[in-house]
């Protein structure tokens, strides 16, 4: 007969079983960031699972266990940068600014993260790798476009924008300005430069994030400093 | 006694010397285009020094006669690159166009460049793989950088450059945008839209490239198709 307590989901077993399946999770969490850095620092080709192993102190079964091969650690990896990209733009958004200043926002702290955070950090890197690792990656810029062009479209109905430049266009000449300045930013500078440089492509491309009214809090907090 | 042809460099044994000589170039050549080929279409690390060889119709002996290691192949074909950029702003300068109509037709040339010649795109493949090249490859963006700069300070002091951003910010800012724009066009349509995408780009960055005083030959090329 079994015990209530184990029906319930409460007993010793379940509770072994839940404690099995947390510490699954955060070993996962250690591979995946492990995986992240190694892929930032040296690039998709120069990793192997060993060296992701010995990175998060697990062993190589372990890593396999998680991961069948070092393409589901890349494609995970860039699930996780993708996860992490609307989540920047859904805490822009709650914070509820002007449209310009929401793009400007988005694209600051878009920066923030490339420069800071080792899943950012190898999200780009193995886009750009993309064609070195074979499995399909999702497809990069067309969503961070779309939202772009939507906060554009929004700003120009409410006559807050004021370019020769149709938003759609805007939108994707401005991606392309922002993947090209932190690029150039990574190549160059380890990416130190990459907020000045953001700042830069913003006043450049939309004028208009220089007027006071589009100001965003990112970029209050840096004027300030 | 020696034959005075010979002493003159126009005997058989001269001729069959400089016969061997143009050889030895042509066969560099060949060896250039495929490593080219191969690194464009398939990334530094995939390619090897017998795929060089059999893409070349070359033994690989004589690949490794001309290139002691797949390093230098990746070096050759970046600095045939970086011969081909001032060549195509040389050609450009030639023209004695104003300034902004200059750059406007240097950014078309080397979008056209980088979608048509095998050079062009291994080049900018490799930039974007330096990190996985064990050689100093040249310093990417900084010349074509300081270029366009010189060409909107000519065109500032002329009156011809009408924009909020100095000139050396704006063509950071370009080169960004640009460099951005064809890698975008690259992974999305195998840049089969990057004539449109760099239109857009100096549009948009630029607004006076819009103006008809500074349309450049190339810009009026694509328009009347």
């Amino acid at each position: 007969m079994k015990d209530p307590h184990t029906l319930a989901g409460h007993g010793p077993m379940a509770q072994r079983k839940e404690l099995k399946q947390e510490r699954a999770i955060r070993s996962r969490e250690n591979i995946l960031l492990a995986a992240a850095q190694a892929f930032a620092q040296r690039g998709y080709p120069a990793v192997t699972m060993l060296d992701v192993a010995q990175l998060s102190g697990m062993t190589k079964g372990a890593v396999y266990f998680h991961f069948t091969n070092k393409e589901a650690l890349a494609l995970a990896v860039t699930t996780e940068f993708y996860r992490r990209l609307p989540a920047i733009s859904d805490a822009v958004a709650e914070l509820g600014l002007p449209p310009v200043a929401s793009v400007a926002e988005l694209l600051l702290r878009t920066a923030a993260a490339l420069r800071d955070e080792p899943m950012m950090k190898a999200g780009a890197r193995l886009q750009i790798e993309r064609g070195l690792i074979d499995v399909d990656l999702p497809i990069p810029f067309e969503d961070y476009t779309a939202l772009i062009s939507a906060w554009f479209h929004t700003a120009l109905a409410a006559g807050e924008l004021e370019h020769m430049t149709p938003p759609a266009t805007l939108a994707r000449v401005l991606v392309s300005a922002f993947f090209g300045a932190q690029h150039v930013s990574w190549v160059l500078h380890d990416r130190a430069d990459i907020i000045e440089r953001t700042v830069e492509v913003l006043h450049a491309v939309v004028p208009c994030t220089r007027d006071p009214r589009h100001l965003s809090p990112f970029l209050l907090g840096h004027l300030s400093v």
